[in-house]
């Protein structure tokens, strides 16, 4: 049997058709989402990419199981979809469609970021760690749970959600585009440090990250802030100061709660930011449950761009081939 | 087959022996700790109160699975134990000696609130709801977590310690038991309330909660203060309006990160304060991640005292009836 694992972002809509090797792709695909992004549309350009893989790759086999990874929040199990800002999607039956598009080929859709951990778990960095945490800072925060060696989903198939874990309440907290206040992503996700950066050194604060953006204050990156910081610069010092203890305290609280022996560390924004990485961890070490931090890994992502493709094929198999 | 569920606490031992009906023992046994409690003569006094178990039923099938529940936090999935404040252990290794003196009887143990947690799922609040959170908050704040239908232990079998997630830091945050600072248990667990209003309360402070108590400061309740919070107590509101978002804000993560089906609110101090549970109820709906709310039933624990017992017979069936 063949596992077909799909990546479908707000970017890109990526394909790949895996045999018996979990991690080395027959065939791989990818093309632009576009502007004609109507979920009866996409439905059919996943299958018609599946038959271009399975004709790319000569395969014998014809039977093809499909594990789908969407950048969406989930309503259920079964192809609902809340909410993706990044598709311009809410409140979607997207299973009918994907039956409808599909055919004969058994499908399961999970969220991007559960598929890339899950694939991190059983072939990446996490592999035979049966309890592991993945958390990805990127321009957002998300995150993926594995519990007794089977991602946690939850109920209504939106757990693992840690970039809305609050940090802060009230009517001061940041606002979050989620529609909330307070959430970890509003502090410490990518878009929003660099969002805040710009904003204050525009405004007049000073840091030599403004000096290694090229004396543009409206082109600092993290990663400068991170080599500023590197440097004893004291704006990035001082912005580390407040936003590591927020970020490695919520990771604590996620490793008191699930004790896992492998808590993976991924993302854009962390990969840039080596200083921030390592305040975030001794946060972490300060905040955590003292016993849970025994025996618990900290490891980088290790399978990058095609974790979801490798993670969506992966619970394709586990729930269908059966 | 039959199966023994042991709860162990730091002041009482309590046994029952069930056979098909899981929470309908043939027999029960009671007796104190007392002051004899190495863990040699504690795991020979459970093989003792089991074989009186096994007499008083007039059992003819002999066969007993043995599932313990200690008031402990544990180190591993065979018996070592971390620290139990409530029997004055520490860095134990518990399963030789429960080998030594269960002989032929295979057991499990698990943390008591773990096995508690358990027993609700499988036949109290929480039947069928394969996603759950269970929280007591007593003397201090512990849980109980439930993923796939599996009650998750953790790597290291020191999972749902939810009772230690932080919601302060620094050094001016309040000091828990377990060592560390900031933890909810040291804000919101009865005996820290309790100890906090009768402390401030006795240096002066006003609150209709004294009458209630007799005119007494030092014989202050949460009980009391939830009666004089519904009252319009402003010193018990004020408090109560600290606490309760910290509280509710912990829950809210937690529902976050898992989304489960079920949040089971148990313990001593939460029967006791109504307005105060409903506080910390409305603090979650505020600050949960807005689609794992949908769907999430809040229900009070059900099976009681007994919650342990029916848990960790049915832990060691799920574990040892293979």
């Amino acid at each position: 049997m063949l596992a077909a694992g799909i990546d479908l972002g707000g970017t890109n809509l990526r394909a790949a058709l895996f045999g018996d090797a979990p991690t080395t792709p027959l065939a791989v695909h990818k093309q632009r989402v576009g502007d004609e992004r109507s979920p009866e549309a996409i439905a059919r350009r996943i299958n018609d990419a599946i038959d271009h893989l399975v004709a790319e790759a000569s395969a014998t086999e014809q039977r093809v199981v499909v594990g789908i990874g969407v950048a969406a929040m989930l309503a259920d199990s079964h192809g609902g979809i809340a909410n993706s800002p990044h598709l311009h999607w809410r409140d979607l039956a997207f299973g009918p469609l994907l039956d409808a598009a599909l055919t004969d080929r058994p499908w399961v859709l999970y969220n991007d970021v559960d598929a890339i951990s899950y694939g991190e778990y059983r072939a990446g960095a996490a592999k035979d760690q049966d309890d592991t945490i993945a958390v990805f800072v990127g321009t957002g925060i998300g995150g993926g749970i594995i519990a007794n060696g089977e991602l946690v989903r939850g109920a209504h198939s939106c757990a693992a959600e840690i970039g809305h874990v609050k940090v802060a309440f009230g009517d001061d907290a940041a606002p979050c585009a989620c529609g909330s206040r307070g959430c970890i992503e509003a502090y410490a996700g990518g878009n929003y440090v660099q969002q805040r950066a710009r904003r204050e050194l525009s405004a007049g604060a000073r840091s030599a990250a403004v000096d290694l953006a090229g004396g543009d204050p409206t082109q600092v990156t993290p990663g400068h802030l991170d080599a500023a910081a590197s440097d004893g610069d004291d704006y990035s010092l001082a912005l580390f100061d407040e936003l590591a203890p927020l970020l490695g305290g919520v990771l604590a609280n996620a490793v008191t709660l699930l004790n896992p022996s492998c808590l993976i560390l991924g993302g854009g924004m962390l990969s840039r930011t080596p200083l921030f990485r390592e305040h975030v961890i001794t946060a972490l070490e300060v905040a955590v449950n003292a016993p849970a931090l025994l025996g618990l890994t900290i490891a980088d992502a290790a399978l990058g761009d095609d974790a979801g493709l490798v993670g969506s094929a992966l619970l394709a198999r586990r729930e269908l081939d059966r």
